[in-house]
Order: C-alpha cells, then structure tokens, then sequence
C-alpha cells in the first residue's frame, strides 16, 4: 500500500492571502482541523491548524500568511512511500494530518490520522474465514475439511473449550482477524496456533498414509 | 487491550463557565482540538472542538455553554470495553476523539486518533523475530533450527529467492510484521507461509523418525 492510497483527495487547502474569518467558516464547514497552505500551482507554501486560527482572531489579525507555519516547518511525504511511513510519521510525531506531494512537489492529498485509522482498522476487519479461504487455497492439497478439523482441534487444546469442526466454520464466518487476535490472546499465540494448524494437517495425512 | 489502556489521561477538559478566549489559549498551549466540558465532579455536560471556539470568537460569544455540543450528542465509551470498539467508533464516525468513561460515568480520559495510530502501529512494528520467539515457546518440540530452516524454504518458494536459514534468521531479526506483510504480498499470504512452515517442520520430523 502506497502513500496515496491512505489520503483524503477531498482535501481543504487555502491560500496565504486568504482573510482568517473566510478559513475560519471553510474549516468550520468542512470540519478540518489543519489545511496546507498552496500556492497558484498547488505547492506548499505553509500550514495552518485551528490553533493559528483562534490566536489570529483573538489577535485580530487579518490574513493566513500572518499566522502560518513556514514551509521549512511542515513534515510531508511523497506519493510513493509506503503507507507505512505515514503512520510511523503520524505516530512519532503526533501529527494529525501531513501532506502528500507529487514528485513535483505538489500537494496531491492530505493523509489524516482517521484515514490512517480507517486503513489499520480496515485490516482488522478481515473475516477471518476470508484468510482461511485464501490459505485454502494457497496451501495445495490441504482440504477445507482438513483446515477446519486441525482448527478445532488447535482452539479446543488453546482455549479449553470444545469445539467442533462444524461449530469452529460457523464461528470464523462472524470473526474478524482483530477478534481472533484478542480471543486467542495476541500475535504471538494465533501464529502458534497457525503452524499448530499446519502439523496437524500434516501428521493426519501421514497417519492416514500409513494406515 | 481495554479501552482505558488506548487512551490520553493527561487530558484538558474545560467547564460550561469557562470564557471561550480562555479556552482558546488553553487549547493551542495544550495543542487539543477537542475537549470534554465537564462538571465538578468529573462528569459529562459536553463537548468541544475548535470549530466551535472560532466560531465563538468570531461572533463575540462568551462562555463555553454558548458554544458547546449538547450531552445526548457525544459518544463515550466504557473503559473496560475492547480497545477495539474506540477503533472502530472512531473509523466509523471519523471522530479524532472519544470521551472514556467510569462506571460512575465521570470521564477519566480521552482517546484520540493519534493514541490509536499509535497502538495500532506499535501492532505493526512488533519484531517478527519477537513473534518467533513467542512461537518457539509455544510449539513444544519444535527447535529454533527447525523453525528457521522451514521458514528459509518455504520464503524461497514463495519469493523465489534463495535464502539460507541463516540469513532469514538475520532477516526477520530486523524486520517487522508491517514490513513482512508487505513482503509476502498480504495477510492472507503470510498466514499461508506460517502454516506451510508447520508442515515442513512436522513432515521433516516424521522423515527423520523414519529414517
């Protein structure tokens, strides 16, 4: 995943010689926290938060380039960077927005912390049973049958808990991975338990080979 | 993780008396741009952002109750719900903050996206070696040898790069499960690899106890 697919095209941005009331009433209505600030060819001449702006109205001031951050001061991250490195910028520095740039060095988005949590969430959010039907088939000559047997088997040794086959398909229908993280009791123990799947999928095979 | 664990407890929270210009200042030194108004015993009367203190500014309003969102219209969240219902309420309403609250419903504290950026990323940054480690301990009978071994075969059929147990060891010493889901091309994949890695570690004991 790339930079610009974790961003708002939608974004807000104003210009240095915009009056502060008029940006006042654009953040306002299109509840922006943060705007760039760009020139007539769309590059980055500044930032502004709603911080700048109620210090300029209380101020009285007229105009964002009174009360803009300067460019030298803006974090921003090109199109093509992973996705990744937005959210360790967001993270470290506690931004809640940073620009996207072109390699012209225009502002083509803004990735905010939402966008960010909508992505991270959105990885939780995959049903587990969807991963299960990749690894299907992914992994040739392995059942259906067989994965939701040795699952079974896995979260019943794990949890205590008897399960059933049939019982184990039902549940991860409704499951989503961040779920089954949590239920199993982190990463560590769901990726244990996913060779476990593994071993046991292969020393029934074995068995039955031998028999 | 519970929901009081994801969350900013050195927060700013304002009264309904507070004069606006007031909060102003108080919000850009603290560098908030919501906060909960509050009575005196710590409950919840409602809520701020900067939209409503520049609009306040700019139209000579004076105190917090003038300006701010009524109680009925604020989500909370209880603390000992799963982190995870701040992530995704937080996604969903594209809310940057959520009040948490006690039983007694005071509020003592408030999660921000950037806290969930924050946990969620430290999720992506854990150290895959860290995973392996776990799952050593986890798998009894399977050696740190056996592990790597499977792990360099089975990253060669998948990548198509040859790589020795040795230098895989070197690698996922660096890297983290951000970085290797990326690399295996999705969850999906990785869940795949991990449980091939369990059959190759069982098949290769079993060719052993053969043998």
């Amino acid at each position: 995943m790339k930079a610009k697919e974790m961003m708002d095209k939608e974004f807000v941005f104003v210009s240095k010689d915009d009056s502060i009331v008029d940006v006042s009433i654009k953040m306002e209505e299109s509840r922006r926290f943060t705007a760039p600030v760009l020139d007539s060819s769309m590059k980055l001449v500044g930032w502004i938060t709603s911080f700048n702006i109620t210090e300029g109205l209380r101020e009285g001031k007229k105009t964002i380039s009174e009360v803009m951050s300067p460019v030298e001061d803006i974090m921003s991250i090109s199109e093509d960077e992973p996705a990744r490195n937005v959210v360790i910028s967001a993270s470290k520095n506690k931004l809640i927005s940073i620009p996207i740039i072109n390699e012209d060095n225009q502002v083509i988005g803004v990735s905010r912390s939402v966008d960010i949590v909508d992505s991270m969430s959105s990885l939780y959010d995959v049903k587990v049973s969807k991963i299960y039907k990749a690894m299907e088939k992914e992994l040739r000559g392995v059942s259906w049958e067989e994965l939701m047997e040795a699952s079974a088997k896995i979260s019943t040794r794990t949890t205590g808990v008897k399960i059933s086959p049939e019982q184990y398909e039902k549940n991860i229908e409704k499951a989503t991975f961040g779920e089954a993280i949590w239920a199993t009791g982190g990463l560590e123990k769901f990726f244990a338990g996913l060779i476990s799947v593994g071993e046991i999928v292969i020393a029934r095979k074995v068995g039955r080979a031998r028999r």
